[in-house]
């Protein structure tokens, strides 16, 4: 089997992602009533899998979703897909889906089959990683806002992107390389993938309400605390992230990743600011510290 | 094959329905990137199935999709599949899928592959009918708010559900049927797979803003005026909801249904009120009306 472009784990068989499928009619797919998370294989280990793992849990909880599967079986799945798959480098995702229901005709969510399933494709980059290096170029949203957490929850992980790909689309038609979106308030929340910072005279802001708590979020805190950074956690007014020194953004799909421009406004003379690229190489390095890794017995 | 429990098109083919599968890293699935349409067939023959068409195309030129399939080519395949499956009384979902880049690794939705398919099941109600004509009881969430039309456009019809799931959750926990939820500046909006109306005076009040422009809204608005009833298409306030003589939803899954009771407030005495009860007849009578009646050739 050709495992080159990735691998899935559904009902405990292992097989090509080519292959896996899920049906029309799940709940998943109708209602996007799923929780799913990402977990970065860096040379042949998890990263931070404890942490990923901890954030699915919560999320599945939130949504009141029970699979059938503990926290050791769906590690024994994750170990055994990437093992099968050979990528030393891979996005992984793990994912609880609503189901069908058991009475037909329901429309009762508890009457739903929860069920777990997980993928793994060679790593997802959300952005370039060589435009990364020079610092991206970034579009503010002037017609979406992001989906209000009393709306739906953005801290359990979720596929409601249809304010992010209105705002891809905006972002891309003007050349952008992805987007970031205000919410309903004039602050700015999140964008397709990532967590945004805002760093001016040795503090950095980044928000906290209406967005996911990334766990590349954490580790830029973590990281900005030990450069001697202070961190705030707050709502960061739009205004207040046009005025930074440098503006960077977290995602387990790249790390740290400089901010060059938003719209027409330029950091650090359109180029990568160097704290954020500093920080860009620590997260690297990081990745291979052996108290986040998880070997994977390929 | 078995077509009992429903068939599916998909890449021109016709299969039952439980072997109807999308990937699961289509962005239908990953970004919930995806429009849909269903059209009731009641009696052998489509209900008002250019007005579903009309606006399914709607939705796609909103959401940027082309899925190289025309108008014609459509129709013929919903034909196809419902005549196959054999089922006179259908629930049958039209969907366009935003697929996967065909550039790998590309996080531009303008580089994806949009595909269309297609599937049907036996005639889905949103309310079980003998409870639909005793007048149902609706929960107005006291937790979760529609998700703005400036974050998602609930125009172009989408399966962006996790509100709606969180406030079944709340309204099925409470022994509710079924749940209505306000927006953020406390109107109320719509629920899950129905339009609300609020009757007091001879005068009838549907939202406008925030809400799908449902085909079953269209058609009861008709009736209403049909009826001698002026319709208001505007913002609807909850305290003016409550203080209505009679409630009623419009579904393509299930028609008109009264409402007799919305948290502790009854309606006509906890009855289904009968002007609603009333359209919920003429709608019924309409199904058969050859003017909107598109029939199939099983």
């Amino acid at each position: 089997m050709d495992f080159s472009k990735g691998a899935a784990w559904i009902k405990g068989q292992i097989m090509p992602i080519d292959q896996a499928t899920i049906g029309v009619t799940d709940w998943a797919v109708t209602h996007s009533d799923v929780t799913y998370d990402v977990v970065p294989v860096w040379d042949g280990a998890f990263f931070r899998l404890d942490d990923y793992l901890d954030r699915f849990e919560t999320s599945m909880t939130a949504l009141r979703m029970e699979t059938g599967m503990d926290r050791a079986a769906r590690t024994r799945a994750l170990h055994a897909m990437v093992a099968r798959s050979g990528l030393l480098n891979a996005y992984v995702a793990m994912v609880a889906a609503r189901g069908v229901p058991l009475i037909p005709g329901s429309r009762d969510p508890r009457d739903c089959a929860n069920h777990f399933y997980a993928w793994c494709v060679p790593y997802v980059h959300v952005v370039k990683p060589e435009i990364a290096d020079q610092g991206i170029a970034l579009w503010l949203s002037e017609t979406t806002r992001r989906i209000p957490p009393d709306s739906v929850n953005p801290r359990a992980k979720n596929y409601h992107w249809g304010d992010f790909t209105a705002g891809l689309f905006e972002a891309k038609d003007r050349g952008f390389e992805t987007v970031v979106l205000p919410d309903h308030a004039g602050n700015v929340t999140e964008g397709p993938g990532f967590n945004i910072f805002a760093l001016k005279g040795g503090r950095v802001v980044t928000p906290d309400q209406g967005v996911l708590h990334g766990i590349t979020r954490r580790t830029a805190i973590e990281l900005c605390t030990s450069e001697g950074l202070q961190v705030d956690q707050r709502a960061l007014p739009v205004t207040e992230l046009m005025q930074a020194d440098e503006v960077f953004l977290s995602s387990s799909g790249g790390g740290i990743i400089p901010v060059a421009r938003i719209g027409e406004r330029t950091f650090s003379n359109g180029a990568a600011g160097p704290i954020a690229s500093h920080l860009r190489q620590r997260y690297f390095a990081l990745l291979k510290d052996p108290a986040f890794r998880t070997e994977i017995p390929y």
